[in-house]
């Protein structure tokens, strides 16, 4: 893509309305644009990277056998008032709305309740099971506050996955299975060394812990206690000697860090199933509870996470695979035959279908450098002088490093 | 993929409180759930069919050159009372929301207001011009009355496109430009025979017609008069002599018609760009205003439009673009050795990258034919005694058309 064909520009200074640096470097680089607090839009760039990380999501739930559905925002409440989720002194973050006859009706915040409802008309015998399904869908919170940018929306993009197992064993052996899943989505976001699969609280459903993600970060809202050889952590709302010796964890080897909640996954045992009246009939004939499962990744908080914790003094840095664009590709100089010269370096590129941003812009060189640095696109390709020996310069944007390589090996060296 | 790792069922009897042909095949054929009147979940299935449709529609804006985003759903009213489209006497379709401090908010019916005020930090001279934005995205409107299943929805999935140029001339070359890319949209959707560039009222905004595609149809709701040789319709709205005048229209060749609305396309001169203070420098240093379009295509309508439209008696018949398998694989037999021949098709037509749905569920060879159909898969591949002579049987779900086929021969039949 030509700079030239992109509408959104890089601002000099940050908005003075935001506290947050994820919020700040993706307003000033272009990528999303400010609704108000804890609402905003995705413009190209950034809808760019929000499809790249989903890619990854969807390709891993798909990879566990999970079915993609898209279930509605718009909430009945009869649903939610049976398990007693519906009223606003029990959940406080209900956005709600009404039809013109009165009816309220709520703005989708999480699918429990749906996705079970949904399940009755197919789900009856022990042949039904197990289902896994999720999707890939903006939900609503009502929070009171909201200053961290794409950390804490009050709309977000989140992936929510839900199991329906016939037995604990089922359900367990699923449930480790996606925490692999999850492993595999930091590993491939980059986040993989400093993110703590995370004992954290049950809650009222479960008499085992959840699990959380904890990317480690200065940002982070959460005190984890972090076991660096194991790779495991665990959150200080539950470390106490009795927790740590179920868990066969060693106090002495535990540091404490702040972590920034990437996912999480969740034992609901069958509150929901039997609040709901979701049984099956087992190979004997008796009817069952479904042992449920729900497994959480906030994608634009993911956005937010990787902008902030990968960004440098000169702006965002993208691990590749989440980029926009792979190359942002600029000539220094003006006249006819080094413009030429870079033509063809993007046609090169682009028939090898990676993903190049071209700034064919009339501005100095200065302000494209500068520009390249504060969209964090992984490889910066300028075409100079040394154009005359086959050669361009190479930086990258992460290790901040320059080479001069042969321009018809740029292919093997992008990925 | 195999059907019993798909949950949902087919369901023999029509739901009860649906009305329409759509939401009765959809929800039988175990498509979409109904949350309740106007408001739909979309199943393994029915994700499909979406997902298929939206990847047509992305394609060809796309080619246009036009750049995909992501606006918010939640909607500060500032922007929308500036316009004059909050108060609910002027738009009466709006679900409104409250912040905890009472601040109002709208769920996004539509975005023409937040698009043009996120371009207010990029536009300012000629050089910024045109900008062609679109997104695919969920939308609400506050129905008194949705019986039509997914032909009018409370919630609905929907493409919009707006363009912003700085002349007429460059706004009607690529409105001109939109038509086309509409018209391959319905062509790939097969309804390309039957649906019609409709001339429509252009709109308080503008002077000139605004266009309408028009699916001919029994279901439809507009009243259209046909040129069938032309290819061109009008609106009976608009159906006077002065305007068939205007459009060349001889009475003589026009049929009335039944038309089922599948997209718009608006010209919306400066009338938003104004209002927020969105102009653009020329030249010569001037301040100008910047011409507006808007182009709507249903997404969800038209898998309703779809479903309904191809329907016969025995179900849904999917257009092989946007099925959600291509082939559904039958064993009429349950000996070993049938099942092995039929895992053998299976693997031989998975390999070669065909969408293919395997019924290997234990029931009679009459419920898996019944289900084939009534889900409207494009090709029933049958393994019985044939399979001896390399040979299975084949049936065109469209034409209703069996024959045999060798099965080496099945993948260059099939597209």
């Amino acid at each position: 893509m030509r700079l030239s064909n992109l509408y959104t520009k890089t601002i000099k200074n940050n908005p003075s309305d935001e506290q947050s640096l994820n919020a700040q470097l993706l307003i000033r680089a272009g990528f999303i644009h400010k609704e108000m607090a804890g609402v905003y839009s995705y413009l190209p760039l950034g809808k760019r990277v929000l499809d790249n990380i989903s890619k990854i999501i969807r390709e891993e739930m798909n990879n566990l056998g999970c079915l993609e559905v898209q279930m509605s925002i718009l909430q009945p409440k009869e649903i939610w008032e049976i398990t007693d989720r519906w009223d606003d002194k029990k959940v406080d973050i209900w956005f709600k709305t009404k039809l013109y006859n009165g009816q309220e009706l709520g703005i989708g915040l999480t699918h429990e309740e749906p996705i079970v409802d949904s399940l009755k008309s197919y789900i009856d015998s022990y042949k039904s099971l197990p289902v896994y399904v999720y999707q890939i869908q903006n939900k609503f919170r009502n929070e009171l506050r909201a200053k961290s940018g794409l950390l804490r929306g009050r709309e977000f993009l989140m992936k929510d996955l839900y199991s329906f197992s016939e037995s604990q064993e089922g359900h367990r052996k699923f449930y480790e299975k996606v925490i692999k899943s999850y492993q595999n989505i930091y590993s491939k976001l980059e986040l993989g060394d400093f993110t703590y699969r995370t004992y954290a609280d049950g809650g009222i459903f479960s008499k085992s812990f959840s699990d959380e993600f904890q990317t480690i970060s200065p940002i982070g809202e959460d005190d984890i206690y972090v076991d660096e050889v194991k790779k495991i952590a665990i959150n200080a709302e539950i470390y106490n000697d009795l927790n740590l010796k179920k868990l066969s964890l060693d106090k002495s080897s535990l540091v404490l860090k702040k972590g920034v909640e990437v996912g999480n996954t969740f034992s609901l045992e069958s509150k929901y199933t039997d609040a709901l009246d979701l049984y099956y009939t087992d190979k004997n004939g008796h009817k069952k509870s479904i042992i449920m499962g729900c497994y959480g990744i906030g994608v634009s908080r993911l956005m937010g996470v990787i902008a902030e914790v990968f960004a440098d003094s000169n702006g965002l840095v993208w691990p590749n695979c989440i980029a926009p664009f792979k190359v942002y590709l600029i000539s220094v100089n003006e006249d006819p035959k080094s413009k030429q010269k870079t033509e063809v370096i993007y046609k090169l590129l682009t028939q090898k279908n990676i993903d190049v941003i071209y700034d064919d812009r009339d501005v100095r060189a200065g302000e494209k450098f500068a520009d390249a640095d504060l969209l964090g696109i992984p490889y910066r390709v300028v075409v100079n002088q040394n154009f005359e020996d086959k050669q361009v310069e190479l930086k990258h944007r992460k290790q901040n490093k320059i080479e001069f390589v042969q321009f018809d090996r740029l292919e093997s060296i992008i990925y």
